[in-house]
């Protein structure tokens, strides 16, 4: 039923193919032994169809049958997304909340069937990309009457391609590799690269306001959007095309970060960027974390608009780029498909040395415009592949609690903000867990401040992942809303985030939307507790 | 009452030292009158304290009346807007639905106090800022109970600066130039110029999306929103400080465009530069409309990020810059306030010659960083000062219609876009006024298409300006939202686009937005009829 070549892995990220095997785990378990000093056995991988699931509260309707199943993969598959505790909850074969239908529509047409089922039946309807949600965003209410995940892997076509205007018209369920597999014989491309890439879809980035490649100017998919389609149980709210319009509140931005609230996104226009020929690279070494830091802010300042710019703190450079822990590693990199880059980069070098930055001139690497990557050797390269093999289906079990938290502040109250978070989290992580690792690296970055990212680490006891990783996320929301950030700067909010964002947004803000969404929304199907109480 | 050091004039754009005086008058006319062939008499402007005015409906509670009045120049000065029927209305003495009062809070506390009592009353509370709304923005409803405008011209300070991430907390009611000066000893701008600068406020600009100086990248106001502060009826609705972020839907972006519907915005947190003194420019004439269009469209598709990309058709070329008409004009500019331009320059001006353009070489004025100003010379001078120039107050009441309309398309339907506009208006035009000209420009640039600017004028009979008028602009709209632009790029809907408006945006966008406003606005007391039917 799935439109997709390969099913996902209902208890890692990815696909069934990207599971690690059995003799994979046990070497990571044997490996993680030898540092923590005492056996771990990864858990066997339960069978999918051996697991309990509650029965079906629906029955499906003979005329959705084609596309709407309740068959016990389909549930078991799409009722966790990608974070690390409902997936170590996958593994242990706990699904006390699957949905209780999992629908595939292949046009609008059933879509638009599937949803006035749910609507008039009063079931959660929760919009389905690619599942990777690392905030709770397409979990099963507890308290729902019955629920049906609405999985837009069907809806994924590149319908229009505007290579005058370098835009094109994209069903929301589109993975992101196929729809840079579609553009590539154009010569164009999103150039929209979430961490989450491989497995999420253009509707999910839209939903969730996702946050790309591009660390400088345009960084988030906000940025890329010219309109927007979406249906909402009272029918259809569409945008107009535009490449940029100042008339009365923007409808997509109320679409962009809806989360699944309002409606279900089916399709956007999305402006493109010829594939870039020129490039140009630099890894900058700095002794120091806060000198690194105001370099940082310095180019982007200077409105140079790297493509790149992205520092890893000594701990984070030592981890994922292999250089000592005394030095931070920036990352600084250009790329046009018009314009060579060599006056950039060198601009940009010139700032990082003044700050004590260090790179060798040989290594300030310029692509003319033959088209050979730059960014692929060295500490830039080393980085750039930790940052691309995302596998927590090795570690999954084993008592390993890793995860992440980012959020965005003005640099004014950037080096306390640091201080700060470090405190708090550091902390509450080192009484949570054995061999505390915290460390920071800027993913996106402004001219008024960065957008940091902070990732923990650290043995717990087996069964008590949650327990400890609800002290130390606890710890995380009150440093980061407390010290002035938000509480997510490209995870989205889901439900996760509820607490934190409760308190840093607008007060009326959710009465507001609650109006809002009743006016779309009126029987509060939606992704109900995503973003405001239902 | 008022804060500001002068009075806005009632019958023309600026305060009453703007005002031509009758010699000016004369004179225009008389320039005119030899165009047209016939004797024109500038009407006699009214004296303000003898313009009959109904009265008004409210008494004005005593604790209220430190800033409250009821007097009629305030009400007068009040009543209109700055569009130029309404500015006829003024000249003649129409003065059908004023204010019934007109507050000027000094603090936030005075601001509550003057909504709670509208909000107690059922009294229209109409947010004011400079009075330059040029969309009917600013009006009484006919049908109000009562009407208060609430001017925010004491709300009008620099709060905070930060140099650290160039950003400051500005107060809403300030206008363009007060805040510039503010920031000017700081070596910081804001570099936001809409063509009503001298005259409009900052709250207004975030209230309506204005566009501003520049012409590519970060074009209306909302690129530099850090957060924003607004008082509605059910409280303060107030979004937290930060440089990005993902989290929900953006509150900001609630805020922006929302034309005083939701609440009376007082305080913003925007994003600031620093002085630039590296800037290029170069005025390229092109022997070819369509040809200066497609360069247009290359640079910004190269990414470049000019401040200033403006081309003018040979109309515009000629009535502005005072070049042959058989001449489009781009001009193109740079800037920066750490990084020399000149590269940046002579890649766009490469570009522009490959599509036609003619430049000579030593009229591209490159400077080195000494500040002085490369824009002020030649073409790109006189067109500068033909746009600083607004001065509608000289031919008022003479029977010289002039107006403009704005609007944004993508590239790929550009050029059968601007056919039909020309068409339609133009045939509407010529049958509407004597001596019909019409002329386009492009304000902004998009990587995805053009922000075109038109400009319609002619002769009508005295009288029958407002009746000549609808015509015109009814086919403008018309064939704007037919051929797939906007109705507004950044004027805003106001009352006078709720037409093209109501055409353009999502169908549930009314009701949506509906809901929202009366979750803080339940008795629906502001600014009705702006955006939606209350």
């Amino acid at each position: 039923m799935t439109a997709r070549a390969e099913r996902r892995s209902f208890w890692t990220w990815g696909y069934v193919s990207d599971e690690p095997n059995d003799a994979q785990r046990q070497d990571a378990a044997r490996r993680l032994a030898g540092r923590i000093g005492e056996h771990v056995e990864p858990p066997p991988v339960p069978a999918i169809d051996e697991i309990p699931l509650p029965p079906s509260r629906l029955e499906v309707p003979e005329r959705l049958a084609p596309w709407v199943s309740t068959a016990t993969a389909e549930r078991i598959t799409h009722t966790y997304g990608g974070h690390s505790l409902e997936l170590l909850k996958a593994l242990r074969g706990e699904f006390d909340h699957p949905p209780d239908a999992v629908a595939h529509p292949r046009d609008e047409d059933e879509l638009e069937a599937t949803l006035d089922w749910c609507d008039r039946g009063g079931f959660a309807a929760i919009p389905y990309g690619g599942g990777t949600s690392v905030v709770w965003g397409v979990n099963v209410p507890p308290d729902a009457n019955a629920a049906v995940t609405i999985d837009l892997d069907s809806l994924n076509a590149v319908l229009e391609v505007d290579e005058v205007s370098r835009a094109a018209r994209i069903q929301a369920g589109i993975l992101g590799p196929d729809l840079e597999a579609a553009l590539k014989p154009r010569g164009l491309t999103l150039r929209h690269f979430p961490q989450s890439f491989p497995w999420s879809t253009v509707g999910g980035w839209v939903a969730t306001r996702s946050g790309g490649h591009y660390a400088t100017n345009h960084t988030h998919i906000d940025d890329f959007v010219e309109s927007t389609r979406m249906l909402t149980p009272r029918g259809w709210f569409e945008s107009r095309r535009l490449p940029g319009s100042g008339a009365g509140p923007s409808p997509d931005r109320l679409v962009l970060g809806s989360e699944g609230t309002l409606g279900i996104i089916t399709e956007c226009w999305l402006r493109l960027q010829k594939r870039p020929v020129f490039r140009a690279t630099a890894g900058v070494r700095f002794p120091s974390w806060q000198g690194g830091c105001d370099a940082v802010r310095e180019i982007a300042q200077a409105k140079l608009w790297p493509a790149n710019l992205r520092i890893l703190d000594p701990a984070e450079a030592e981890f994922s780029a292999g250089l000592s822990d005394e030095y931070a590693l920036l990352i600084i990199g250009f790329e046009s498909s018009e314009i060579p880059q060599g006056a950039n980069i060198h601009a940009a070098v010139d700032i990082a040395r003044a700050h004590g930055g260090e790179v060798d001139d040989d290594a300030i690497l310029v692509d003319d415009g033959s088209g050979s990557p730059t960014g692929r050797r060295g500490a830039v390269g080393a980085w750039r592949n930790a940052f691309i093999g995302v596998n927590a289906g090795l570690t999954a079990g084993l008592g390993l609690l890793a995860d992440t938290f980012e959020t965005a502040i003005t640099w004014d109250r950037w080096p306390d903000f640091d201080a700060e978070v470090r405190e708090r989290v550091g902390r509450a992580l080192r009484e949570a867990v054995r061999g505390a690792r915290l460390s920071c690296r800027f993913t996106h970055v402004y001219p008024d401040g960065p957008a940091p990212y902070y990732s923990f680490s650290g043995i717990v006891p087996r069964g008590a992942e949650s327990e400890r990783w609800r002290v130390v996320k606890q710890a995380a929301t009150e440093a980061v809303v407390a010290a002035g950030g938000t509480v997510t700067h490209h995870h989205a909010v889901g439900r996760m985030h509820r607490d934190g964002w409760d308190l840093q947004r607008p007060g009326p803000f959710a009465d507001l939307w609650r109006a809002a969404k009743r006016s779309v929304d009126p029987n509060g199907i939606l992704n109900p507790g995503v973003l405001i109480d239902p």
